[in-house]
C-alpha cells in the first residue's frame, strides 16, 4: 500500500471524515467502497475521507472513475483522478470510458450523461464486487435538486432531493457544505479539478447554482441551502410513510380486471386525499409504468370524490373508468 | 340596491366569477360575505366578482376596507375603496382603522400588520355577522408563501402555504394569477390602486415577488409560480393526512405525568419517522404551546431510535427524557 498522505486535521477535513464513517459501519469481512470520482472537489474530498476511514473501520477503500468524453482532454483528466487516488492509496482504482450521446435518452444531455455514469458505477461495482459506491454529492448538490424539482412541482416527490442510501448508492456528504470539500482538499494539498461543466449556463443545475440559490440566499438571508436540504430530508421521511402505509394495504384494496386492474372505490373514499391519490399513482405506475401528473391523478380521484357518472377517463398509457364499487384501470 | 355594472364579459372576469361561485355554495338563507378590500387589484377583482355572483347563489355580499393607517392618506384611501365597494352593491361596507404598532409584536412589521388585520377582520364578520370572508390572495401570493416558507425551511407545514379554507376566511383565488386579477379590474373599468408597501423592498415577501420569482422563472422558465402553487397544494393535503392519522391514535398512546404526558416508546418506534417526529411535535405543542426545531424534534426521536441511557433534553418550555418504556416530557 501507499504510504498514506497525513494531512493536519483540519474542522473540514474533520468534518469530511466524520460524514464517511457515518456510512461505513465496522465490518471484519473487509467488505470494498468504490469512491464515484470525478477529480472535483466534493468528490476529492470524499476519496481522501475514504482512504483514512475505511480501513479503520474495516473496509477497503477503491475508487471508479467515469470518463464521459464529452469534452477535449477527458481522457487525461480522468487519468489524472485516477492517479491522485491511487496516491492516496485506494486500491483498486478504475477508469470507465462511457459515451453518453449513445445512453438512452429521452431527458436531454443532462440526464443522458447522467445514465450513461450510473449504468458504469452500477457496472463497475458489479465487476469489482463493491458492496458500496460512495457519491460526493453535498449540501449544495441537495439544495440544487429542491429548487430543480421545484421548478417541476411535482410534489413531494420532486423535492425530496436525492436520497442518503439507495441500494449500493451512498452519499454521505449531503450534510455538508460544497465550500467545506474545497477547504478540505486545499488542506489536504489535493488540487480539486474544476469541470467547466460546472459553470456553463447551458445546464439548468448550473443556473440554479450560479443564479438561483445566490438570489435567494442575497433576498431572504443566508441559511437557504441549509433550509432546503431540511426540507428535502423532512419531505423524503413524508414520502418514505406513505409508501409504507400504501404498501400495507394496496394488495387488500386492488383485484385483477380485464387487461388491467381495478381498485376498491370504498377503499380510495376511506382514506385521506394525499393517500388516495397516491394510491392511484401507485397502481397506474406499477401496473403501466406511467407516472400520472397531479391533473390528472386529480381528476381520476374525482371518479371517487366527485362521482356524478363520469365516463372513462384517458390517461398516458391507459384509461381509468368507474364501473359499480371499483375503479378500472385498462390498457389503451 | 345601486344598479350592478354590466362589464363585458372577458375571460379574466370569468375566472374571477368562477372561482367565487367555487365558494358560495347555493343557499336559501341570504348569508353574508364580507370581501376583505384593500383596493388593489386583487381584492377589487374580488370584490367584483362576489357582488355578481353572490346574488345569483343566493348570498348577500359586503365588504370590510382595513386602514392600517401606516402611510399618508392611507384614511382617503380606504374611503375610496369603500366607495367602490358600494357602487359595485356590495352591503355593508365597513371601514375599520387599526394601530399595527400596537399589535402583539414578534414577527416584525409585517406580522404586526398581519396580526393587527385579522382581528380586525375578526371582529368586522362578527360584528356584522358574516359567515364567510373572502380574501383576495392569488397564485402568485401562495407561490410567493412557499418560498419565504423554503427560506425558513421548516418542512411541509412553512410550505404549505395558505388554506383555501380556514375557519371562516375562504381564499378563492389561489388558482389565479395576480395579472389575471388586474386584467379583471382593468375589463370592468375599476381602477386598482397599488399599495407602495407593494413594491417596497424592506419587506421580504417584496423581495421574494420582485427579485426571487423573477430569478428562478428567468433561469428555469415559465410555470415556476404554477408549480409552487401545486407543491403547496399538495403539501397541505399531505400534513392533513398526517394530521388525521395522528388524531385518531394520539389519545391512546399518551398519559399524563407529573407537571406533564408521557408518551408510550413502543408506539413511538412502531410508527415511520414522519409520524413519529410529528407525533412529538404535536404532543409538546398542544401541551406547552411550543413549536419545536426539527434539530430538537430529532434529537427527542432519538430517545426512541438510538436509545443509549441519554439523560433528560432541554427543550423550549419543557424537558424530554426516557423513563422506562415512556418518553415524559415535562415543565422545566
Amino acid at each position: 500500500m501507499p504510504s498514506e498522505r497525513r494531512p493536519r486535521l483540519t474542522p473540514p477535513i474533520a468534518d469530511v471524515r466524520r460524514a464517511v464513517r457515518g456510512v461505513l459501519v465496522p465490518r471484519e469481512d473487509a467488505p470494498l467502497a468504490l469512491v464515484a470520482l470525478s477529480g472535483g472537489a466534493d468528490s476529492l474530498a470524499l476519496a481522501a475521507g475514504a482512504a483514512f476511514e475505511a480501513p479503520r473501520a474495516g473496509w477497503r477503500a477503491g475508487a471508479v472513475v467515469v470518463d464521459h468524453g464529452l469534452q477535449p482532454g477527458s481522457s487525461q483528466q480522468a487519468d489524472a483522478a485516477a492517479s491522485v487516488a491511487r496516491e492516496l492509496g485506494l486500491d483498486p482504482v478504475l477508469v470507465v470510458r462511457v459515451d453518453a450521446t449513445a445512453a438512452p435518452g429521452g431527458a436531454g444531455p443532462e440526464g443522458a450523461a447522467r445514465a450513461a455514469r450510473y449504468a458504469a458505477l452500477d457496472a463497475a461495482a458489479r465487476d469489482a464486487g463493491a458492496e458500496l459506491v460512495l457519491l460526493g454529492h453535498t449540501l449544495d448538490d441537495q439544495a440544487e435538486t429542491v429548487l430543480l424539482g421545484l421548478a417541476r412541482g411535482s410534489g413531494t416527490a420532486s423535492l425530496a432531493g436525492m436520497p442518503p442510501r439507495s441500494g449500493p448508492y451512498a452519499r454521505p456528504m449531503l450534510g455538508i457544505r460544497r465550500a467545506t470539500t474545497r477547504q478540505a482538499c486545499l488542506d489536504a494539498g489535493l488540487a480539486p479539478w474544476d469541470d467547466p461543466h460546472n459553470v456553463d449556463p447551458a445546464y439548468a443545475r448550473v443556473r440554479v447554482r450560479e443564479r438561483v440559490l445566490p438570489a435567494l440566499e442575497d433576498e431572504l438571508g443566508p441559511g437557504v441551502a441549509e433550509a432546503l436540504a431540511r426540507t428535502a430530508e423532512q419531505l423524503r421521511e413524508d414520502e418514505q410513510a406513505f409508501a409504507e402505509q400504501i404498501d400495507e394495504f394496496i394488495e387488500e384494496i386492488c383485484e385483477p380486471a380485464e387487461a388491467g386492474i381495478a381498485v376498491s372505490v370504498a377503499a380510495l373514499a376511506a382514506n385521506p386525499a394525499a393517500l388516495r391519490q397516491r394510491i392511484i399513482r401507485h397502481v397506474v405506475a406499477s401496473e403501466f409504468g406511467v407516472a400520472l401528473t397531479r391533473r390528472h391523478t386529480l381528476e381520476v380521484a374525482r371518479l371517487v370524490t366527485g362521482w356524478h357518472g363520469q365516463g372513462p377517463i384517458d390517461l398516458p398509457g391507459c384509461r381509468a373508468e368507474r364501473v359499480g364499487g371499483r375503479i378500472e384501470f385498462t390498457a389503451r
